[in-house]
């Protein structure tokens, strides 16, 4: 009983811990609330909103193993695999691929930060809620920002990207694979070259469709490609799969200004993720635990195949539409070639109130379908079918719980 | 057999695949790494550097349970609870309370980004990397930054501090609480009032010292305090608690621009979090798992006891000085009143490479332990005792690792 704290015995301070009054220094401790007293209960859920997915068996123990240090060889090996995971997945042979820390708004601010400087001019098309997203957030940091805005459920054709490539001449231009909002797959043939003719740089976002449609970063020239963790590659929120082409690599890295982020400065990354072939130094501490369930994601997605994947996602969604329109639902994304085999979207149906029909699904299914986001509120409900959950039994679980609900659930009276 | 993919049918494509030449439209598929189908392994390690510590049972398992939305209600409930067990830990009655997803870094973010805005004076006390890295955020978006320096292993004076707030008139000034890379506790009492005198908000890094060592954030006047997930609360890295006083929320939301970042942008993330008391809307996609496990040890520290949680960091550092001295080695921080009890650095010892000493410790026994960092790299040797590791046992096997590594590394010729 030597020690001191700040003057205090700790005979004298247990002395007044047991007699109820804790002080140490001129400070008082405010007790604790009751509720972190509390179990930590997780209830059985079937994920079928879009994303997060349901993680497989293998990737929770990934999840739950020991921490291991975000500097040590075994986690650096780790970091090698799940760079050749995303390179597999993306279909590239970028050097500078790797996983950032946080979700898939943190690899579009990732991409936007290091690619972008003020008053560069950024064309971002937007079909939903992730091109606002990409405008919001391009304009925060001084970009001269022009939408191309088309209505929740269309997709954008090569005309009118050039068009829009013409008339703005940006650096920089943005589109979403898999608008997962609105349901919309945006076809990307062709978009890369028209990019490069108008001397503009091709940012895509594929979180929600990366695994579930196809997708070849290279041969489609595609300069910028990110997508999330927690989608098709089933596991938890946290890290998020990007890749930059050499041309984009060369921007990026001939930038006049830094970034305005340390956490997601691409200089620092990409030594952190071994891509510039210098040792690797402290930048951050990376979610090591998180590393290991990408990886096991993404392992999972090269044991599968990409094409046997695409595969089973667009044969279980086609599946969903023929149960769908069997039910008397209509599709909200009219034409067939523009549907995201990952998220399918269906109208709003008539007479009910979508927020009664996802809540009774989830009360009396245990079952998540989820309504619109962004500008698709209120006008579709949403689900998803990635990855681990995309099967034929999931399709008719929903199917049966839609069909419950459409019986039971009150006409709206208006 | 109806479904086609980009024109090709499945008959066809399966026929391909059998074939060996996979061809989707005019693309072709790389093959994955073989890296990528060997098995993930772990090894056991016990990890005394200055974190991620071992993460215990209880948490390890709350971090494999099955994901949930992030806009479930359990989640939200969750979310509540590490509000709660934030404000315990930082003993605080702000509303504005939550964990951002990602690192204690993107916490050091998310406070410069939203309190800070382009031209504001920041007045930086800088002993150490985690001063440098508050510099370099400031720097980055704007800000007419200040340093006031020290070598590592000293702390700052209220005299000296006084002086800086004269000098340069700041709106926000930075401190490190536990400066790891050089083991050095600051001495909080009586910066905030100095602060307030002048005007400037005080912010406080307590990533490393967060439990191990007291702070009080209201009664210390500490207007925006953050630490990590990886270190006292034993969680995996991926989220950083962070806390806003009433002067620092009423400067946030206040300001005439918009944070840089939409990802750390507190109007969204007191949304997201319950603190503005609106319905929740989407933001990001939060990384529930982490939330699980950062709930966890946070409920931990709760039935502890913050009080008896600084007496075992103070007991079992105590304990290691004692040993280390024994050993011949000498503690790097002079004063004994400025070390900090999660992190002992000890002064490189003469004649050895202390990177050697590490391998060996490694190597033989499992256990990390780490040189310095940033200013401190070559000068010391780091032992971490947090949370979970900081028992008499580990004191004991580290410095059983210590004896061994001192008789068997050869000698530095220099």
């Amino acid at each position: 009983m030597q020690g001191t704290v700040r003057g205090l015995s700790y005979t004298l301070l247990r002395a007044a811990r047991l007699s109820g009054s804790v002080r140490m220094s001129t400070h008082t401790i405010v007790p604790p609330s009751p509720a972190l007293l509390l179990p930590l209960c997780i209830p059985q859920r079937l994920m079928l909103g879009p994303g997060p997915s349901n993680v497989p068996p293998r990737i929770q123990t990934a999840g739950g193993l020991q921490v291991l240090g975000h500097m040590h060889p075994e986690v650096f090996q780790i970091m090698d695999d799940i760079k050749l995971g995303i390179q597999y997945a993306f279909q590239t042979k970028n050097t500078l691929t790797l996983a950032v820390s946080g979700s898939g708004h943190c690899a579009m601010e990732t991409a936007i930060f290091n690619v972008v400087e003020k008053s560069e001019v950024v064309l971002v098309a937007c079909n939903g809620i992730w091109g606002e997203r990409a405008a919001d957030i391009a304009q925060r940091i001084g970009a001269d920002v022009h939408l191309m805005a088309k209505q929740p459920g269309e997709g954008f054709t090569l005309k009118e990207i050039e068009k829009g490539l013409a008339q703005h001449k940006p650096s920089l231009f943005f589109i979403s694979h898999g608008e997962s909002s609105s349901g919309v797959v945006q076809p990307l043939d062709g978009i890369g070259d028209l990019c490069h003719r108008y001397n503009c740089l091709l940012l895509v976002d594929s979180v929600a469709s990366l695994g579930g449609a196809p997708i070849y970063m290279d041969q489609q020239g595609i300069d910028i490609l990110y997508s999330g963790s927690q989608k098709v590659l089933n596991a938890p929120p946290g890290t998020a799969p990007i890749s930059f082409s050499e041309a984009a690599s060369k921007k990026i890295f001939s930038r006049k200004t830094k970034p305005p982020s340390l956490y997601v400065d691409l200089t620092w990354l990409a030594n952190y993720w071994g891509c510039d072939g210098k040792p690797r130094i402290y930048h951050h501490t990376g979610p090591v635990t998180n590393f290991y369930s990408l990886r096991e994601g993404l392992a999972i997605l090269a044991e599968t195949g990409l094409e046997r994947s695409w595969e089973i996602h667009r044969e279980n969604a086609l599946r969903l539409y023929k149960g769908l329109e069997d039910l008397g639902l209509k599709l909200f994304v009219k034409d067939p070639a523009l549907r995201l085999p990952t998220v399918t979207t269906i109208s709003a149906p008539e007479g009910y109130d979508w927020k009664e029909i996802t809540t009774y699904i989830m009360k009396n299914h245990g079952i998540e379908i989820t309504g619109g986001l962004g500008p698709s509120t209120g006008k579709v409900l949403r689900i998803g079918l990635m990855g681990y959950n995309s099967t034929k039994t999931n399709v008719d679980r929903v199917l049966n719980a839609l069909r419950d609900a459409l019986q039971h659930c009150s006409k709206n009276k208006m």
